[in-house]
């Protein structure tokens, strides 16, 4: 186990019905906020007026941000701090997804500069010094930001989605009311499913410390859980049993559990999806999943006994060899992602070999400000993706 | 999976020589503080001297409490409540083990009481409304204590030991240093892996809600991960691998993690053993061990399912019936308490049948403070005694 700081100060309030309370709970810290929801689904379940009302009925204004899409943008971002700053707002609520989250926190983060733009904070040319105080109320069980201090934001003018985090960006407080979730249709939360797991996946193989039991075991009981409750919540979306096992799955998935004590790590497969989805506009979840098998078989050849850990632990796989073991498990993960509808390789995007070299030097560019692109140069990015293209 | 409030807002720093940074991280808090130690330990491996040399260097005061011993006195509580308030000092941190933290965070929230003693915390006559910072360096994997809200603590004269917590008893900062723990014996060592497993075995079987997959599975790891890593630390005293998982793993094993969710649910286990080591002032994870193997037989005659789950998971049993497993089940724990030293009966420990009437009295009474004495009446706690008074 490698040394390390662990400090998540979110409080978490999970239960059926319980997004009601997202006025009595946010009263106390501010009176004026700005509720950042995304193109209309929680309007139509209900879950916007739900939240409205309770905001007001505990004598917080509200100014609405209406509109955040997926793969959420600076523009949208910009409109969100040019509100704040004008209304004098002192907190950010985000009721949705992990767009949603994303934009409140760049947002929150962005108000309170005192000079330059929010974007530098996402290039890493300003630190993040400060930020409005957050809460989120999520409706989609899948990034984790409800828990932890990242945000990813694609800037539209220049075709790059970057991740940035900082301690000031944890939420003070996340209603996770599972029922919210339950609308969410198979194909979304089957990409929900398939971010979390990604998100456990990649420490689990990415970590610099081959000798982190304690965070192999949690990261492997995470993700056989999350196998599960997806695969549930896909056949039957009204199981709240099952959407609230996915949503808390979710949230621990990314909040810091399993990655501390792993040493240095990095999220490869999402830095190579956010150029897929800052070129191609694909779900987030979808361009994950689409990656995960062929990156799972590129690290194979150096891992392969991790890999086959992670199949005799989950299905009780064994092949003999530790390379066939490691076949086998990637075939494992295939049939799961494709009995949940999830694609599993990049020609079923649309995408085709032809755009690797775009895709990859896109990636080049975050590898470079996260400091890895000794690692992560663009023919290694184009090696992973000759591996995604078609589904073995 | 049932409602829950998860908020846990202590910061870990986790590493190998980290107690040298003590005073450094404590010095932003407070420049007088009390230091509480054990009877010695700390003083004899060089722990003491790093710490008070770190809080000094640092510009920190420090008042020492020495002595305190397993199973904490309230009379070494009062002494630290009056030094503090003499001394007007701000913050408390503890070195040592469990009855170390439990001591520091009774006189953390003794010290700030404007009238009445902090007994009335213990016996739930008065509410705890506040505390000084706390601090722990841990020097034993065990209690939990360095990053949750709990402290227990023993009355010599009543001859009570009664548990108390507060969302103000969470240590601001626990300084998490493995090497700390490679001079812990054998036998302790031992004791503190079996508390930190009963911690979660606990929760396992007294959750009020059977559907609970991913707290199961979260349970599950760490029990794993624990029960080896316990047996490792017990061969290899110096091996810091195994002292880093296992103090990380008795760390996660009480801070909420696994218990989030899995409805109401009470500490059976730890209240007899409390009841027993106020009596007999054995150590407490001795007494625990002592208890487990016949508890589990106890609670399996209910949730033969659940504890044949545990034997299939955690050893791959398979016995034909439910209750054939868990027969395995238990069997198989006893075998580990054994293969590490532990005690896994009441007549290891010296306590004959005759002794279950005062044990059991002693422990109504704690019931009837936590409300569960209609559950555990007298005569349920004697039925449970003697299950363990003899290994099967």
């Amino acid at each position: 186990m490698q040394p390390f700081t662990f400090h998540n100060p979110t409080r978490i309030l999970f239960g059926p019905g319980l997004c009601d309370q997202a006025g009595a709970e946010i009263r106390p810290f501010s009176d004026r906020v700005l509720l950042v929801t995304g193109t209309g689904s929680a309007k139509r379940t209900g879950a916007y007026d739900r939240v409205r009302r309770s905001l007001e009925a505990a004598g917080v204004r509200v100014r609405d941000l209406e509109g955040v899409v997926s793969n959420p943008r600076l523009s949208k971002v910009r409109e969100g701090i040019e509100a704040t700053r004008a209304e004098a707002l002192t907190a950010v609520v985000a009721l949705g997804g992990g767009s949603v989250m994303d934009t409140a926190k760049a947002v929150a983060a962005g108000a309170v500069l005192d000079e330059g733009d929010v974007w530098d904070c996402f290039t890493r040319t300003r630190e993040i010094a400060g930020a409005l105080p957050v809460f989120t109320v999520p409706t989609l069980a899948a990034s984790g930001s409800e828990m932890n201090g990242f945000m990813v934001i694609t800037n539209e003018e220049t075709g790059h989605k970057l991740a940035a985090g900082s301690e000031h960006l944890y939420p003070r407080l996340s209603i996770l009311d599972p029922v919210l979730t339950c609308s969410v249709p198979p194909d979304y939360t089957a990409y929900g499913g398939a971010d979390a797991v990604c998100h456990l996946l990649e420490p689990y193989f990415n970590g610099s410390d081959p000798d982190t039991p304690l965070q192999d075991r949690l990261a492997e009981a995470l993700i056989q859980t999350l196998l599960e409750a997806t695969e549930a919540a896909v056949a039957r979306p009204g199981d709240v049993a099952a959407r609230s096992t996915l949503m808390w799955g979710a949230t621990l998935a990314l909040n810091g559990l399993t990655r501390a004590g792993i040493g240095e790590h990095f999220f490869a497969v999402h830095m190579i999806e956010h150029a897929l989805s800052a070129l191609f506009d694909v779900p987030h979840g979808a361009g994950l999943a689409a990656l995960l098998p062929g990156w799972m078989s590129w690290r194979a050849a150096e891992s392969a006994d991790k890999v086959a850990q992670l199949g005799r632990r989950l299905w009780n796989l064994s092949g003999g060899t530790r390379r066939e073991e490691a076949r086998q498990t990637i075939a494992a993960l295939r049939d799961w992602l494709r009995r949940v509808g999830c694609p599993t390789s990049l020609s079923e995007l649309g995408i085709s070999a032809g755009d690797h070299g775009r895709i990859a030097e896109n990636a080049a560019l975050q590898a470079g400000i996260w400091g890895v692109d000794a690692l992560y140069t663009p023919e290694v990015v184009a090696a992973v993706l000759a591996q995604c293209q078609e589904a073995a």
